[in-house]
């Protein structure tokens, strides 16, 4: 994610870094080179009896801006409730350790239980990011339910079980009478509320047909602009043309990136700082000593 | 549903699977030819005083767009909830197996009740299907429950009904205090909200006059677009009518598809792969050692 | 509620029953004679200097496709609304028998208890439609409890306070913890949520300016049209006047029935066939033996 | 609020009442008068070369349009909000009441805690209204309770803290359990959301840019319209540019009253008379025997 | 925040303060004078072959008014999501009060509790703005309290604790039962949600992309419109140019203010009136004598 401090609207227009520009940059550079070849074969082409006018165009402009505003509706949507999610999960995981210290506060395995929350977070964010996790979960789990979780198709779901089993434990030995077990299994399920809605995002794109139709007629649409533009502005059709194209083809990447959210692309989630954020406020609630730095953004203003 | 990774732009515009185009083809093509006879007969119609322009399609084209992002919104939204709704299900059903397990670790019936959740999903999807169930559900169910369950109006609800008991004779005998029994019976009612849901997306279509409105003045549009071009486009005619007809027929045809998520097609829900999953997490859950199989996409992309 | 099969993309555009093409024929054909008679007076009224052009009636058709939309959104939203409403009540309803049913298996009186559930959805539904209730809810109600919730202004409130009784008395008789009291008592609550949400949806239409705005500014667009249409168009105005005046008049009428979505007209809510829906589910989950036939649409595809 | 029964489209646009016209009627008239003039100086002001045409506007009233609809999106969606916190008012009210019917259904000081209840309703209703209160209150209230709400910053609130209190002694007594207790706090807490939903809709307006820069535009544009249409329509100016300004003033004036949806403009909720439906509702369910009458639409269709 | 009283249409046209005019002035006056220059300089550039027409720009005009209303709505979610988390917190602060002074009427340590829920609103508030709290965090907590706050990463999350601490010492003692822990424990639950959705609005910015691209093609939009209209409009261009580039560049303006909900601009949230009725209310339930005086909108209707 592109976290920048606000700016003069000037400075904006010349930003480069964080922009998809880089990313479709080719892309208009060919519709440029495209516009100047109208532009020059216009009297060859125009001799043959080829003309395009503006007003198909006007109609087909409008209809597809209107179809890729419901697009980039639609993935913004994914990127919100994905970070909606992750949010829950704070509110989930400050909850239930606060609760549990509260309702334990002599318990001599605290810091256990409050690796396993850690461990729950850095699993689901390298699930979502399909990234190796045994080496991390190490710093956090034992060997024991290390194991356990790297045997499981969900290991962020085994955990949860582990916790559970943790809470249950406390429950049999009679230090947590039921209610309070009722309770603090809720926020367990608030958590796994979060793990299937990220799963969710991450397995269930928008449904294929509609990025490859929006691509295909935002494609079609710049590739023959120049075509019509060229008989009213001439030597100007380059220019206009590629402005045009980058309103449309800009935010057709753009959706692209949103939609999935759990990346590690210019606009997505900074899933890292959320997960370092949550650990040192955990450990902090357990009164614990060594706390991790917190994540910055870098040079670029990026955060991963 | 079609999962694709991602590819670059300009392959995307050549992908014929899994797009929407093999069922319009037909369409598109008629409308080619239409607007190749407009071309040719032109100098006739004309001279009969036939005439029309760009300007009143504009307003139309602007209308159905508006009117047609509207329908898009209104059938993606049942396919986002449907998606919710079987999220909700991976939710309920993980939550009630740990708060079982947890609470009732040494039950020798867990493998019972783990199979009755198994049932529950694979009877919602072949209930939403209108597939046959009693030979998949007799692989879960005793034959006692399968009879029960098959004698129902909604057999899913039977199932529920079923395990309620299951929990409320724990109860009964004591196992299960009234707060845990309350607890549990609360993810029941969760996965009672699912069902009811699911089946109020697949009973309650989207109001038929939206549909047959758009359709109609969608195809009317398209029919008398090459009679607006041809004066101003000449040859060009068809590729332009083609294009914008592409744009209008293209989302009409998704959004029917969409409308209906529980379906088998392309842009459907993979109800198939989600109970799979759903089945491999319970059988781990229960530390099982004959797990199925994943399902995974096959050779175009598709996952049902 | 209309429920068709799918059907070839060709056909649709030739259904009569079930469009709101039916309600609007007349208004559509009093603009095919304005057309005409536009079209034949047009030498006479430009000697007087009379003239219009489409421009204005772009802007114009732009706007009022846009409030339009606005206004089909609004409208759509109570329709949805209403049906989950209803989804909720079946929800609520099986859930609270399940629940009644696991914790006082042998109780005499869940005969009683499952009819005071069927006569809160009858009634329900006959006070949304403002139908007599009387009759039909004596098919489930005792003479005393009839007796008072007809005396009531909120018969279905009152069958909502006799079902809280009939669970207080097993509490206070001992069958019931307080916890379990607790639990079912929420499952009233959720229907009263279901109540007074139809409530609000049957006593608060969409603002009245709403509706007046968009009717008086649609069909004054419509008059006007073919006056700016018939100088480009000429003998083709009566023809794309009726077109572009279906796409608007078809989704203003369209508005105008789902903003109402208790009634019984073809895009209303089908609810005889939810609330036997419900009667039939919850009489199967205290295995009676008399269970009313399902009710199907009729030859009209039409659902009441 | 205006509860017209359904009316023949014809005669909808001549209805003059309830609509927003007779608000905006000056403002349509002095556009009028204004294209009058500009239809009459046009051959001195464009011997001055003072040229206007209509395609700079068309750009502009598309945009105007889709802002204008997204601002009328805002304020109907606290329009909603309002309607739907009241809706939810009704729901706590008649749910608190029925539990605490059931459970204490012989305690003599019912009634009393019915008046509370009622009070919290009227007193609600006057806060956001901004009326006086005290002289209506005391109709329901003790002196002592009346005393301490008039003297808090938040009358309501002061109500729902005397409830909790009431019930608070029946637990200390003895008559509640903590189960119970907790249960009909719940209630109280839905009435807290109630009243903390109206404050905020109340006090937090739409952001008064919105409304300032959609009211410049709005104005702007109806005032330089007629220059733009003279040169196409001539005589014709004045009554298309009256359509077009009304199209736009009026859902700019609707917008206006819809934000703030406690007042007793014609497009206001009608917050009388949801308060005598729950205060009769409240009644009958104790089965009082003075039941005041329900208010019912005035002459005009008008309900307060 | 702008309080304004409801004005006269006309006035508000003439309204300076409060609109984000005074913020785009600049940006306005150099189109002014860019308009003008291209008026002056239209013979010498038109004489190199240097051409627009309008037809482009209104294709472009609809996309970009099409893709602001979507961010206006991205914007505008935020703003009235961060009001609807401080309503929450009113609710949950006034609830959690209610409940602790119903359940223990006679507890000493009152004031404590009071003084930390309203230290709690104090701190979010200024987390939120960056500002220095120590001070006046100091007015509500011991010295003790004040310290792990201070030390902490997010203060607002060690003060639930500390209130969470204060219950629990309560529970331990035998004052509240598990029941009625448990209840108070899910208002402390609440306020996380408050602050986690605070933070996370606050810590994650719509995504930048979204800005630039928009930034970009407005401010290149509006300075290549004066050439477009110059054709048609000659010395009209100015006016018009900055009409329509009011719209636009206005309508971004504000998006950019919405954004940050939190800040301390015009159209931002008053936290400081909120804490400050936050503040009166809680003192006034604990019937203390010292209220500090209401927060009202200074001379130019603004409120911090």
């Amino acid at each position: 994610m592109i976290v920048r401090p606000q700016q003069h609207w000037l400075r904006l227009i010349f930003v480069w870094h964080g922009s998809v520009l880089s990313k479709i940059f080719t892309r208009l550079f060919l519709n440029f080179l495209l516009s100047i070849a109208v532009v020059l074969t216009l009297p060859w082409y125009s001799s043959l009896g080829f003309k395009l006018t503006v007003a198909p165009f006007s109609i087909l402009g409008v209809a597809i801006a209107i179809f890729l505003g419901f697009r980039n509706n639609a993935c913004y949507s994914r990127y919100v409730e994905a970070r909606q999610l992750w949010g829950q999960l704070m509110i989930a995981s400050r909850s239930l350790f606060r609760e549990v210290k509260n309702t334990l506060p002599d318990d001599p395995h605290l810091g256990e239980f409050v690796r396993l929350q850690i461990a729950f977070a850095h699993c689901l964010r390298m699930t979502l990011r399909r990234q190796p996790q045994a080496e991390r979960l190490s710093h956090y789990l034992s060997a024991e339910h290390l194991r356990a979780a790297m045997d499981s198709q969900s290991p962020a779901n085994r955990i949860l079980l582990i916790m559970g089993e943790w809470l249950a434990v406390h429950r049999r030995e009679g230090q947590l009478s039921d209610i309070l077990f009722h309770s603090l299994n809720n926020r367990l399920n608030d958590m796994s509320v979060v793990l299937a809605g990220c799963e969710r995002i991450a397995n269930t794109p928008v449904p294929f047909a509609y990025t490859l139709i929006l691509h295909r007629t935002v494609y079609l649409f710049c590739i023959m602009l120049p075509f019509a533009l060229v008989g009213d502005l001439h030597y100007m059709t380059p220019f206009i043309s590629v402005l045009v194209s980058y309103t449309f083809i800009a935010l057709d990447a753009l959706a692209e990136e949103l939609e999935e959210p759990f990346g590690i692309e210019n606009n997505d989630l900074p899933l890292d700082a959320i997960c370092n954020a949550m650990e040192i406020d955990l450990l902090q609630m357990n009164d614990e000593s060594e706390i991790p730095a917190r994540l910055l953004p870098d040079r670029r203003y990026q955060l991963t």
